[in-house]
């Protein structure tokens, strides 16, 4: 832990005020470090009160993706130990992409209060209104074969689905591929994108919007958020913490071999797609029609009115 | 063409020397510009003789991949209209991954006389010694999954066997997945690159390094060059020529929906691996037995003594 988060830590942990002197003495630094930490902290968004002989005092937390905050109790192995924090972003895709391809370790997370080009499946735009919600990348490095992406992308949304549970008391819903629902509107979307060789994937960055503290005014249509289900507040940086761990105790699943199975029966039983009608718009063309079921590769089987079961890697799912 | 280009053109079809002011009136540029144009020439390694009152006269075009060079004749729509020519380079892999991120059209062309960190498939590296191959990678953005990228791997075997056929009178053969042979030895290796999202390719860079003019003392054990197999220098230029025109040509071939076909029957007719008995490596393990086919996407049909086919969508295969 550097110095600026051990001021942190030590702000927390007291009990009233804390002297300069003491935080001196105890990090081994100058009086002078302390307040230029103290100054920085308090830019960073900290409500810290100063009182001559006393010291300082920690009043207030902001309310702020930041990499300290997001590791405090973080007892993940690789996800979040490596983060990267932006105030305003094009997007977090990019960003971790680039990171990635300068060899960032797996697990490595980008994360914004806001992206100005935030992007969502198929070149769509990822609204992404500032400290409303969290938009993230995450870089790993699976021993998978490209054609395998999609199973990381369902895993992700199953991980997904349990932690925003978990945050928020709630039962997501997952529309084929990755979309993830609550009450049948948006809650949060996945975005997978990977650099591979042929046969070899050397890193897939995973993204992911998800509405928080979103409220109606701040939604488009079909959206939804936290806060507009619940009708709470919520600390993104517990939203967080709770997709890293979940993500993270998801992938270590998948990524031991052939066992996509227990991906595929969680992502069944949270499927808002199955035995419903669809019409799925993919690079073939429309198919229309009752969906069956999801094939081992997480494409997705169609029965069409004539008998025939059309797969689907790929495309956008209409229900109804 | 650029007044450079323009100076190059002039002098090529001059039957002698042609004044520095004809140059001047013609191009509708200073004196002083073409005697810094032919500077730069010089400089760039053309021989380029200067008589007083006679002018200029081109007596020797440099052994490099310049790109007006390569450009001159070149009658493709969108391969290497664009080329980026590096000196010296990490590798021509990375440098086109990069472009591709900002934007590069399709067909874009990354070459380099040498490369200090120059790859083959799996990490391996690709020896790339000054002036006597071609170290190149080109920019590709096709509408494929990325699972079907082993469809384009293949396809560029099939156009790069062709080029050198056409460039240098040979027959090569292709060893699954992609390694083209002369003589059973290695003459050129193919590298596939992409970005992908779950379900769209964004962009893939395809890389050949081809050992043209390179010496049996320069090669690698287990490896030729057109030089070694034919005993005749060649102009990389024009082969490389060719590698565009038949890379292009092949390319609209597989553009054309479900134009797989034509690919494989290519392929197999030139494979050197099928009908043999191999040990193809894969990241499931091992694998021994006979090649009996090429799957429609590319992998590998393996029978083993058991009767079991096998299919081997990745690895490296040993002939024997």
């Amino acid at each position: 832990m550097n110095a600026h988060d051990r001021i942190v830590q030590f702000l927390k942990e007291a009990d009233g005020y804390v002297s300069g002197e003491e935080m001196s003495e105890t990090l081994k630094i100058s009086r002078a470090a302390v307040w230029k930490y103290i100054d920085h902290l308090r830019k960073d968004g900290y409500g810290i009160t100063a009182v001559p002989h006393l010291g300082y005092r920690l009043v207030s937390v902001p309310d702020k993706l930041l990499p300290h905050e997001i590791q405090s109790g973080l007892n993940t192995r690789t996800f979040g130990k490596n983060i990267v924090a932006f105030n305003t972003v094009g997007s977090t895709m990019d960003e971790a992409f680039r990171l990635g391809m300068e060899g960032a370790p797996e697990g490595t997370l980008v994360c914004a209060e806001t992206q100005h080009k935030g992007r969502g499946r198929l070149g769509r735009v990822w609204s992404s209104p500032r400290a409303k919600g969290i938009y993230c990348s995450l870089i790993l490095r699976p021993r998978l074969p490209p054609g395998q992406l999609a199973r990381l992308t369902l895993t992700a949304a199953v991980a997904l689905a349990e932690a925003l549970r978990d945050a928020a008391g709630i039962e997501p819903a997952i529309k084929w591929p990755n979309d993830i629902l609550v009450g049948g509107k948006k809650l949060a979307g996945i975005l997978t994108e990977l650099r591979a060789e042929a046969d070899q994937v050397k890193f897939v960055v995973v993204g992911m919007g998800i509405n928080v503290n979103t409220s109606a005014s701040q939604l488009v249509d079909g959206a939804a958020s936290l806060r507009t289900e619940t009708g709470r507040i919520f600390n993104r940086v517990v939203v967080l913490r709770h997709i890293l761990r979940s993500f993270e105790s998801w992938y270590a699943v998948l990524g031991t071999r052939g066992r996509f199975d227990p991906v595929m029966k969680a992502w069944k039983a949270r499927s808002a797609t199955l035995k419903k009608r669809v019409r799925v718009t993919g690079p073939g063309g429309m198919v229309e029609g009752l969906a069956v079921d999801l094939d081992t590769d997480g494409a997705l089987l169609v029965r069409q009115d004539s008998g025939v079961i059309v797969k689907q890697t790929a495309g956008d799912v209409v229900h109804g």
